[in-house]
């Protein structure tokens, strides 16, 4: 299985509600680090996974629509805590949807699963994996 | 698959017998950044794998029997190579024991599997994943 | 010249104003790692620039008041921007203080000069250095 | 399933064919942070997967063939774009070709599978996993 | 003393000349992580060193015109050695040349000195560091 | 001024004498990361400060001396903590004996101050840092 990975970043404010969070009930906020895995057995004619460049704009796009942002007034986030997996999750579903929009180019499509990796400080991360096919379909 | 990893670390002191280790059968020592990976398919209401807090809290109280020791002379290593493999399964053990016994709250119980990653250096490391259930509690 | 550093890390939200922000005026948030490096010419009878253990839990005092918070509500940033370089100078100026009142031990006074790195992500950092002496005093 | 990740690397210089590629087409190049992980699913009498001195040195050895060249004149690679994915499956095949020959020490032989991750930046990496088997033995 | 550090990289090929490069007199290449750091005694009156925005489009400006080049080709190095010393330097020069010109806006003509360095790899990496004024006026 | 950094490590075994070192009185052990830099205002005739081979095989000879190795036995440092600062300046002093040696080469005479990073983990890390000349004679 062959892989490729690119990171981006996003700046975020948000709350988590319920006792398990603790002082995190609070407004604060996070640097995420965001890793995008994409797997596929083969490689395509060029060698390669995915082009790295377009990857790494899709990437852009996706938390460019999160950045500099607090979660809580997202509507897309209502009713829900944006935790690590949450965001890794959603970071998850709009990559899947890009690679089938055809945003990463038509040799992406062939990308059978991704794995996003959220890291919130250097000693915590979180991350959601998953195939680019029916369940992702079925996501969110 | 969700994931989350936390991140603790220990600084303890051994040897290690056999040929193949050279100048590591001396008595020598290590730093290992010790990083715990759980995984679950879903999360729980509150949108978590694991309460982060427990769960460093939970990483720390096994490294914390280790920290700052000499591992020749732990009973639970008598006539054993403390080789960084046998220490991931080590923690491993620990923390599904820990997960187990209700430490990391009665949520993580849904936890499937535990990888343990032990960086021996920034050029060396070593890890030990597996289910929670029944591999575990044959375990070593 | 000796030096010891210690990590710690805090999870705020915050927005900045004036136009050079642009997106960063609005309310959004920082993992910031917290780098605290203390310097001395010479070491103390033990062997130390300072105790280690005592540092990491000054920081850990200094972050903890931080931590978690919006700083748009913090009164002591009250009409000022929490810029990165703020934000190092605020902790700058807290430490230097914890080493005046003695919370690192008494032979921590003789620490000439502090450095502190806010890294906010993994391609953006800040720092200030200054002496505990004079220019501390008048700090802020 | 335990693991062990040994890391080297290599500085070399290439062009890519194809438009997709865009102004890595020129001739350039990169230094690669080799990782090679080595899975088995019980460790050998010594309590390792593998000697990390002896999967060091092998991993020296097929980065030692390649660091320090232009990648356009390696007859291996002739006709063929080197790729970071490409890449990371060549060192796949020659750390697997060196297992098989034993230069990992006989105890190597139980390992199962590989996984070799190529780091071209600090913001993208690529990988090649597969069994030690079969698969291998098809390879390249 | 307050700074502001951003990072960028660029990959090169080149050959260096001199026996004491050993095969690194062939053909080959670097990812090399670029990190400016800028340095000035007080903020501005927006509390910042430069703004971190154009800071990283001026640096992505200066590794832009070398990225994915034979730096053997490039005539501002015709004659001498891309070491990773001297990259540094012209890394150093153009982004002087850059505060100088306004590129980081006016408020950064308050920055006194700028420390460059290139990382070649996780083992070695170099620096160049100098005044804004007058030692760079003569370099290069 | 410019700057060469290379990064070797060393497992070793100690303990500390004095209760400021709380648990770490017992026997215990540590990885240092351990990076030196070498400084001077100008390159030589092949643009470099140091040959980066040979200060890679000085450092690696340097802390091969006590790799693998309980400090509480090594005669040099009979009667004295091995702090991380206490090792920081002695990884110094031997560096700079290297230097003047020769063993970086007649041009590494040039360097005119040292500085020695040891990392004991991803959160705590000292350092020593001197001339190369008149205060290293009188070191230790």
């Amino acid at each position: 299985m062959y892989s490729v990975i690119v990171r981006g970043h996003m700046m975020i404010a948000h709350s988590l509600r319920g006792e398990v969070f603790g002082p995190a009930q609070a407004l604060h906020g996070a640097t995420y680090l965001v890793d995008v895995e994409f797997r596929r057995p083969d490689l395509d004619a060029d060698g390669i996974v995915v082009d790295i460049g377009r990857a790494t704009e899709a990437l852009g796009a996706v938390v460019g629509e999160l950045n500099f942002r607090n979660l809580d007034d997202v509507p897309a986030f209502k009713g829900r805590n944006t935790t690590t997996e949450v965001l890794a999750r959603a970071v998850f579903d709009r990559v899947v949807a890009a690679i089938r929009r055809g945003d990463l180019g038509p040799g992406a499509k062939a990308i059978e699963s991704v794995c996003v990796t959220l890291h919130e400080s250097h000693v915590a991360w979180a991350s959601f994996e998953g195939p680019v096919g029916p369940v992702a379909s079925a996501a969110q």
